[in-house]
């Protein structure tokens, strides 16, 4: 499934509905792609040496002063360490607020069982590096277009990403990042469809960037 | 410490820049009081039948579509179960974006060491319950007053919350409490002061919102 070209660069096919990991070393470029457009990839960066540490949202947004992160921000940890910092972005607007879809959501929300879902993708992707009973952390919601109005009304809207938009980040720390195509099919988030995502790890920018997968239908 | 009076309610004073626990059944109203306005309190709610399970800020947004809860309010664990239902609240705004401050954030940010904190302060609440070494989840920051502007930035503004105003609720499940009285006196959060708050169990809507704890100039 990996595939290490001759630039030293790993590209990764994420399926639609399912989740991966993958290390990065400190230093290393990753790139998440959304091959086809409109397709959310939860997104979770775990220090490689210490599972308790890992990106957080909340402490994100006190260091940003902000929940939407741009090119050039540093994203921090839940001990407010920096850990990943944005070089690129196609996009400009994810979401790091919603939590990842669970079985709990599938069931009370739509009466449907045995979905699959993020949070579980989250603990299959992570089976065989010892995670155990750590419950799963917020996650970075790429490519999903939620929006605060001001009286604090939350908003689930289309995706905006387009076919091949990617965000691409350096890591501050050696890490495993694990990617979950979102399987959310019953509202907005997913609507028009379940896609593939791919991850790309490169020491320089220009690996990074370059996609394995092509569009589907391209 | 506790004062139980003849109406059965227990009546808990949290002094300024610490924290405390307090047990709550299903079906009591438990309510926080700002003595003296002004004063963010970190509050918690923990399954006291389940400690890895409890009050999450990010399932209570998806479930309301508000990142701002209201009166009426269901508010949800990191299982999408109801644990809280919010009865009453002189405020209308509170905070559920801004993780609890630890010692990171008084070193990093700020150049303090060994500054108390409310992360610490969860600690200290729970250490004769077991808690062990889970994370100390995201809190409802209570009369803590943040905004989210259009583009994504959040204003952390000068509290509202004046003498005596009280937010109150129902617990939907057997709970541990814990409040903090955040001791953050470096930004607005605090700036004008750390102040007691109250914390306020009762079997009834009317002995949960009789106060025990005057203002202290009053």
């Amino acid at each position: 499934m990996t595939d290490k070209e001759r630039d030293g660069a790993v590209r990764l096919t994420v399926a639609g509905g399912y989740g991966r990991s993958i290390d990065v070393a400190k230093g290393q470029y990753v790139g998440i792609r959304d091959i086809e457009g409109g397709q959310c990839g939860d997104f979770w960066a775990i220090d490689a040496d210490d599972f308790d540490h890992f990106f957080s949202p909340s402490h994100t947004w006190v260091h940003l002063g902000r929940i939407q992160p741009r090119v050039g921000d540093e994203l921090v940890t839940n001990r407010r360490a920096p850990i990943l910092t944005i070089i690129a972005d196609d996009v400009g607007w994810h979401d790091m607020l919603v939590p990842a879809c669970d079985q709990q959501r599938y069931e009370r929300y739509y009466g449907v069982t045995g979905h699959r879902n993020c949070h579980d993708n989250f603990l299959e992707a992570m089976s065989k590096r010892d995670w155990g009973n750590r419950p799963v952390p917020q996650p970075f919601n790429l490519f999903m277009n939620t929006y605060v109005e001001p009286d604090g009304t939350m908003l689930i809207r289309d995706p905006i990403s387009k076919t091949g938009d990617m965000i691409l980040m350096i890591a501050e720390k050696s890490l495993i990042v694990v990617v979950s195509a979102c399987p959310m099919d019953l509202n907005p988030v997913g609507g028009q469809g379940i896609t593939d995502l791919e991850i790309l790890v490169g020491d320089t920018k220009e690996a990074a960037l370059r996609p394995k997968k092509k569009r589907a239908d391209g």
